[in-house]
């Protein structure tokens, strides 16, 4: 005969509500509890019907995650992070890719709310609010991350971006450099707010910041090595060439380093670069890339939990996580090797 | 009032039937009709009720994707592929993440089945067949990728190893290589059969194969960098120390090379290396790494059709479709830079 949630109560001498909340992933629920609910679910081999579940409290125990590309480290380390929290309350994540194209996200967006999914979770690429007016009207709560709406009252886990780009520029600074350029991207939030982190610090510090040391890109996701390298061929032309570079993200720094060995250049000697994202293979780059990391692991982590929330109790006041960013110093920057 | 298929098939001048079959993704449509029926469809903001069709077809129009390590660029870029194929035809992807762990895969393909999806699709991380046994008392239908069970009959998609062991290990010893040996990976179809194909290859060139030149090695997913280097430490410490090694896939290749660097030796002067799965960076590394690259989008693209198929005809005689690799050059086994 199949196990009932009475059976588990029963034996362990606690309420039926207590079982099902820990199944739920309910977040009241003691560590000690859980664990021991969970071992004897494991022990009987309990197995919940999750379509009946789900007809009963309209509750589909799936979140959807779009992501701008896959294949990016950080939306791939993202989607592991957020799919441990999940798997640990028994939800399954649903993933769509938007490859960095505004109608492909919109028509995904659809597609995931007309399924039905709990809560939906979204880096989005849209230049405009449109999407998220649209989402307002559904019944689905989403979560916003990596990439905000300043004037969205939207809940948001990311990083603290004008921090990122205060951090990376003035590491450059304490490097000695003094003609710092930026390699950015353009609208979305991230992009906005590294840029105004590079402009904080060469004001603060009263460094030249002329125009042309600023070059927007687009496709810094999925295309970053192409759009780096091609973007640091139109630095390296100024009569005034930078001696530093704050790369938008990691792949884009990997570029724009190909560009300045293949001028006949040295990294850092000549020109030093900071990127974004300390990607897993940072180290073993032909030079080792220094980097702001964001604690893209937290970010999924805590985008989980926010989720969980949400699926359980929709109507919340939106909030907003930043997770600090930290340095980490390599060859690019002149660091020595530590290892 | 919502728009119907009817109406867009009265529109369009054709069936209802084939309009039907353009939403289910069906491959018997022709191009030209499809994209009529589409542009009809989103001219018309067509919203089909998924639930209901659901509850009506018994299908859920997902298909569940349960694989090792997600930030491993291979599975990044296979699901990647996969979740445009299903994209297209209106299919969404559920992702579930084992971490290498056999117990964590059991528990995800059990929440996947009870939750309902129309194909599973796994890189197992299992050492045996128990999983798949009891798969099999399940209508679900499901298609191994990467990894295969050679006593399963069951479908399956993924690189023909045999011969990526046979032209990785073919190239070092056209570069001139005698003493080569392989970091190998154990208890997975890849491992064995890339073993297979590296001790066909010293055979048919006569060819030392002492036991001490195969290393396998656990964890070359998630951990293949760290694993790399402590298997190359313990080749560096041979008396006939190997000239050329064939690593099992390229962060375990990344690692070795460390190891091989931090012992003063010169690559691929003293040993060259040749790694696999031809990861999105191999051309920036230190030591730009040579691959034998198992065409992972492709591999992708066909499994995300035959997933198609099996959706929509789930009783099909196994098919096993293998893609085969190339070998792609680079300063790890010598080759001058081409850019």
């Amino acid at each position: 005969m199949a196990v009932r949630l009475k059976d588990i109560a029963r034996d362990l001498g606690v309420s039926v509500v207590t079982v099902s909340k820990v199944l739920r992933g309910n977040s009241d629920i003691g560590e000690e509890t859980r664990k021991r609910v969970l071992k004897r679910m494991k022990e009987l081999n309990y197995q919940p019907n999750m379509l009946a579940r789900g007809l009963a409290s309209g509750k589909t125990y799936t979140v959807g995650l779009v992501v701008p590309d896959l294949v990016h480290p950080f939306f791939a380390e993202f989607a592991k992070s957020l799919g441990g929290v999940l798997r640990a309350s028994n939800r399954a994540l649903i993933l769509a890719s938007s490859e960095e194209d505004p109608e492909i996200e919109r028509q995904e967006i659809r597609t995931l709310l007309r399924r039905g999914i709990d809560v939906l979770l979204i880096a989005s690429c849209q230049p405009s609010l449109r999407n998220f007016y649209e989402l307002g009207d559904e019944r689905t709560p989403y979560l916003l991350f990596d990439r905000n709406f300043p004037h969205l009252a939207a809940h948001f886990v990311g990083s603290d971006d004008v921090l990122v780009g205060e951090m990376a520029t003035r590491h450059l600074i304490e490097r000695g450099h003094k003609r710092i350029a930026h390699i950015a991207g353009q609208s979305t939030s991230p992009a906005h707010d590294r840029l105004r982190g590079y402009k904080n610090m060469l004001a603060e510090h009263r460094l030249p910041a002329p125009e042309n040391y600023v070059v927007p890109c687009d496709h810094l996701e999925e295309a970053g090595v192409a759009t780096g390298h091609k973007a640091m061929q139109k630095l390296l032309k100024l009569d005034q060439r930078p001696d530093a570079v704050f790369c938008y993200n990691d792949p884009t720094a990997i570029g724009a380093i190909e560009a300045t060995l293949e001028a006949g250049l040295r990294v850092p000697e000549d020109i030093a670069f900071i990127g974004c994202g300390n990607m897993r293979y940072n180290d073993y780059l032909r030079v080792p890339l220094s980097s702001i990391d964001h604690g893209t692991a937290e970010l999924g982590r805590i985008a989980g939990e926010l989720a969980l929330e949400l699926a359980g109790k929709p109507e919340q006041p939106p909030r907003s996580i930043l997770v600090p960013p930290t340095l980490v110093e390599r060859a690019s920057t002149g660091a020595r090797k530590a290892r």
